[in-house]
């Protein structure tokens, strides 16, 4: 599912830059060396190019910006290289609508997830059969107005920097899983198939089901990786508690998922969504000594927006009794945010607004 | 690996009550009702006697204590269960060594774990071929004089009482994780042969690295459990990182294991266990309140005892310097235990004198 922009983005600016040396990337503010997988992605951006093309050997200066935390689990780098392919394509003036699956590819060098973040509604992200992995690209299973009310509360623990990154953690687990193996070979294909069919037909518990379990079971061959990965913590067992209380007995209305770190992204109508926070902020208010601390920093965030203090003063207020499992300060902060659109190429006034500078 | 009964013990009397009612149970000195298991073993030991036996209908008494907590992720139960079969046939004056297999299978309907806790050594528990499971019964795979330096360091993490029973959780295992019925059908027949045979052939760091494999492999199985199973808490993921610290790249000297719960069982030889204890110890210290609360209790139990003070101390004035990743408190005690015999009838003096009354 790709996320709502107006909730969480990336901007990006590609500027030629036929003076310098080099090309540069400027990241939140920062000069940024520029690493072994995007110098992958240039060099694939500017081979896309005829030779006779103005700009297919002049430097290239980046500046990108999240509005949201940077390597927290937020795909944060799935984001920014979809941003960044977006953006030369737009520098290069290519069609993008026409290049958008060839660019999805690129994108791939610089972060597998990348491949999906082109595209808008739910998206998959195909093996693909060639040896060179050429044709692994993403594929659009459903329009974001296919679904417009799906919504959902990331929850973003109180943890430090994931322990292994992403990248690394697939790779090992290649290696030694033999669960990882099976699961690939023998579940994965059918799984897929159900959900493609459960999305289609808009049925939400089987689509909240499939979710939950291939999130666990992606999760379990982490741990049955040598040495093991993990990537769910206390707090995340925590928020799958909590889902699972909410949904009770009755076919689900709620659905976690974890990526490769502590934190989970809960999916849900739009009809659920206000219980749904409501429960999640009553089992992970804010801490007293986090309020003091900076009491304006918003504990919620996107389409919802709260401070701390509103938070701990509708849990003190609210209609309900305390939760009894309440966890204070497990959390660090909470996003709503909702289906959206992919990438696109800003331009005109839009353009001229959000330029980088 | 059967654990030493000089470290930890379940001794458990069995008598003969003629002018009673029922049979009765007294644990830990409290009166306990009998559960349908119970039950079931308490028949099944009366069914193994001729009609002709004096004490075949006479109700029966039993009191049984524990050396170690109960229900604390200690295999309490599997213990329990072995020491009432025993105890039983102690009072029916059966022959132990030539009932030992038929004392297994009965354990097996108390807790299925008491089935290897009948034998010494490293014990296996066989599936069985037959339908009704009557098959399903331990196997000694080395007796304790064949590793007889094999210890282990049990750590007993600072968690509340588990959220799941072990045996409810693997039928719910049984019934939705797709993992677990491969791990049972593909894998785990090649991965028992390999251990029989490294245990065989003393390959010590094999035996440590299944060990640990098969662990996060049983984890991962119940992680894929719908809803999942969580037996490893944060506490757990620590110790699992102390111990591939330690390793490091080397054949592993130290092997983690855990079972439905969030304590581990850390095995090494003993000329390694002074290293682990001292890195466990300063990885894990108890935290000044635990120790305010109660300066005498001891931190370090079984072969090696080391009081709150004296742990303490030993960081403070240690030849190296503090542990930066130390987490305060995480672990309530640690006990120090190695290979053992299995269970006994206790005769002449000492079962005189270590009768419960």
């Amino acid at each position: 599912m790709t996320l709502d922009q107006n909730d969480l983005q990336t901007v990006t600016t590609a500027y030629a830059a036929p003076e310098a040396n080099a090309d540069r990337i400027v990241l939140n503010g920062e000069e940024t060396p520029i690493n072994a997988r995007t110098a992958i992605v240039l060099r694939e951006m500017r081979a896309l190019l005829p030779d006779s093309h103005a700009l297919k050997s002049t430097p290239i200066l980046i500046k990108s910006r999240n509005s949201f935390p940077t390597a927290a689990g937020l795909a944060s780098s799935a984001a920014g290289y979809a941003a960044m392919v977006t953006a030369l394509a737009g520098l290069y003036k290519l069609d993008f609508e026409a290049t958008k699956i060839a660019l999805s590819r690129i994108a791939r060098q610089g972060s597998g997830s990348a491949t999906r973040s082109l595209l808008g509604g739910v998206v998959a992200w195909q093996m693909g059969a060639r040896e060179d992995g050429s044709d692994s690209q993403a594929e659009q299973i459903a329009l974001e107005s296919h679904w417009p009310t799906l919504e959902a509360i990331v929850c973003i623990a109180s943890d430090r920097k994931k322990h292994v990154s992403s990248t690394s953690g697939m790779g090992t687990s290649l290696a030694t899983s033999a669960l990882l193996a099976y699961r690939a070979s023998a579940l994965v294909p059918t799984k897929f198939a159900r959900m493609r069919q459960a999305i289609a037909s808009k049925n939400h518990a089987l689509v909240f089901e499939l979710t939950m379990r291939d999130s666990n079971q992606f999760h379990a061959t982490c741990l049955d990786t040598y040495p093991p990965i993990f990537y769910m913590t206390d707090t995340s067992r925590s928020v799958v508690r909590l889902v699972d209380e909410l949904n009770g007995n009755a076919p689900p209305r709620f659905a976690y998922t974890f990526d490769a770190g502590p934190n989970a992204v809960i999916f849900c109508d739009a009809k659920d969504t206000g219980e749904l926070l409501e429960a999640v902020l009553r089992r992970f208010p804010p801490s007293k000594a986090e309020l003091r601390a900076d009491a304006d920093f918003l504990h919620v965030r996107g389409r919802t927006t709260r401070t701390r203090a509103q938070v701990l003063d509708g849990i003190a207020h609210g209609a309900g009794k305390a939760d009894a499992a309440a966890e204070e300060g497990a959390l660090m902060y909470v996003f709503h945010t909702g289906i959206g659109r992919g990438a696109r190429v800003l331009e005109g006034d839009e353009a001229a607004a959000r330029r980088l500078v």
